[in-house]
């Protein structure tokens, strides 16, 4: 009996320890996901996946929100229905569940408000809620997964864009180096990483990307210091609140993961994180990093990526014989 | 002793009955990959969902032979660079290592003849063998695993296609219904599909559509009976031959999972399978089915959709800051 109350009374106590360590840190560690409906998941996966939810049945979430590829398409702009070019960099969908709010104008109140936006853009999936809802209506294996995990007799967007929400709650990436590092783990970052993060605490860079995602928490004015120069006509949140105090402001994106979701920003203007750093510092922090520093803050910025959701492809229910068509090249 | 050997011996004796039972069929079951390098496999899945393989950094071979459907795009001719309109329908990935060559026209002798066309082609992916590999080689997760596998200081395309193919040689998919049949389950089919399986042997389908694929083991004239109308310009096996008995020759696709790798035909003109059915009984036997006779093998033919390759998403290695980056807008 006293041995077990050692043991317990020892682990409470390394709790404490690690605790008090990482609560010292503007950042805490990546949870991972709780409170998880397992049916919508399952659901979800699949919508995510099914590119019937476009015009053309060519382009899915995936498509512009890679799972292989740190939940982006790496590419400055999104391709959409017919090739059109996208007016924004796509943001990474892991730990998206973090964020305040979605888009980078933070016009969608949480993911289930934004699982709805691409489907019906005509710039992206180029198809309505009411086709989408329609189609799927036909097909008898989303029949019934939606009965089973809904209850109702017929499906609606509300049920998509919640499974397709749910799906995503659970792409979160814990376990990165820098995690570890804040969870006892001492030796999971190099010396110039710790360095790295170092300065990214004290040049200000933490001032805005702070919490369990590195960002993603507030909107914040892009080009602080010097103006940002881009060709790309985003303008921000003032497109959301009207307010011209909100011009160029954009929604902090996470760090988590940073090393795959290049290019960087909201225009994809940057190609790498050394650049991305360099344009950050100057415009945002009115600071010159020399390219030691540079260096140090990208090899940090390099421990935030975490396990990346093991994703079993799923298998799409068939079109049935009334199943409409996909339509790529017509009219 | 000899109650192991009876044991033993009444292994071989029921062996020996389903192996004769299968055996007496036209179409034998479909067997797992065997001789498989499992290196090769992983680096394979790796370039197989690959956009960077392509000048966009959007299309990958899953893009087309999407393994959530069918190893198809489930779309009448496929989208390639730039949204333009692929030439012939893309046949499923799924079972394609048993056939006798791969492409409609069986241009390419093999799998890994057939991995490095669709990169090059201006139509598809619109890349160039050069300019993979030398991508390739910019990205050090890449380096260190064709080094591993292939044991080589520098990757060249025939690494490249010979592990795509090593992959795509796992994508075989056993166990379907009248599989289980074959193997001596005599209730794994219903009355109506084991008459649908008889119509099909009785009334010829199976001169075709024989052995373990039902199809890819030899080329046959589309529109043998009744000329074959289409505005779709290819021309088949002549087009590799050159021989003019060759003309609107196509290589027989598998039925293997034809439930799911619709629309059919050369052309994709066939949405359904009641629809093709009804086409290929006309123009290829002369046979005029009944909807009763249509239905009865349109339920054989779904009675082959076997186990999906459970397909473990990769995680892609990032690009380097040399690597080049993707042209989906520029010249």
């Amino acid at each position: 009996m006293k041995k077990s109350f050692l043991v317990i009374a020892l682990a409470f106590a390394g709790f404490s320890f690690n605790a008090a360590a990482a609560s010292e840190e503007p950042i805490s560690p990546i949870r991972p996901a709780t409170n998880i409906n397992l049916g919508m998941v399952e659901l979800g996966k699949k919508l995510y996946f099914d590119p019937r939810l476009s015009k053309s049945g060519f382009i899915s979430c995936n498509s512009c929100h890679n799972l292989s590829m740190g939940g982006t398409d790496n590419i400055p702009t999104s391709i959409g229905e017919r090739w059109q070019q996208g007016p924004i960099n796509s943001p990474t969908v892991l730990n998206s569940s973090l964020n305040t709010a979605q888009f980078w104008d933070g016009r969608a109140a949480d993911l289930k408000a934004q699982a709805g936006g691409p489907i019906e853009n005509p710039m992206e999936m180029g198809f309505s809620h009411t086709l989408a809802v329609s189609l799927l209506q036909t097909i008898p294996g989303y029949v019934r997964e939606f009965r089973q995990v809904f209850g109702k007799d017929r499906i609606d967007i509300e049920q998509v864009t919640a499974a397709i929400a749910e799906f995503e709650k659970t792409l979160v990436t814990p376990n990165s180096r820098f995690d570890q590092w804040l969870l006892g783990k001492k030796d999971a970052l190099t010396k110039a990483e710790l360095e790295g993060y170092t300065l990214f605490k004290e040049s200000g860079c933490v001032a805005c990307h702070y919490g369990e995602a590195l960002g993603g928490d507030s909107f914040q004015k892009m080009g602080l210091i010097e103006p940002y120069k881009t060709s790309n006509p985003a303008e921000g949140r003032s497109a959301v609140t009207g307010k011209d105090v909100d011009r160029f402001n954009f929604k902090v994106p996470t760090l988590r993961n940073v090393e795959l979701t290049y290019p960087y920003f909201h225009d994809g203007a940057a190609n790498t994180l050394t650049e991305a750093v360099d344009i950050m510092g100057r415009l945002q922090l009115g600071a010159k990093y020399t390219p030691e520093e540079n260096a140090k803050i990208v090899a940090f910025l390099k421990t935030l990526t975490g396990d990346q959701p093991m994703i079993l492809m799923p298998i799409l229910p068939p079109s049935s014989d009334s199943t409409p068509r996909p339509n790529p090249f017509g009219k």
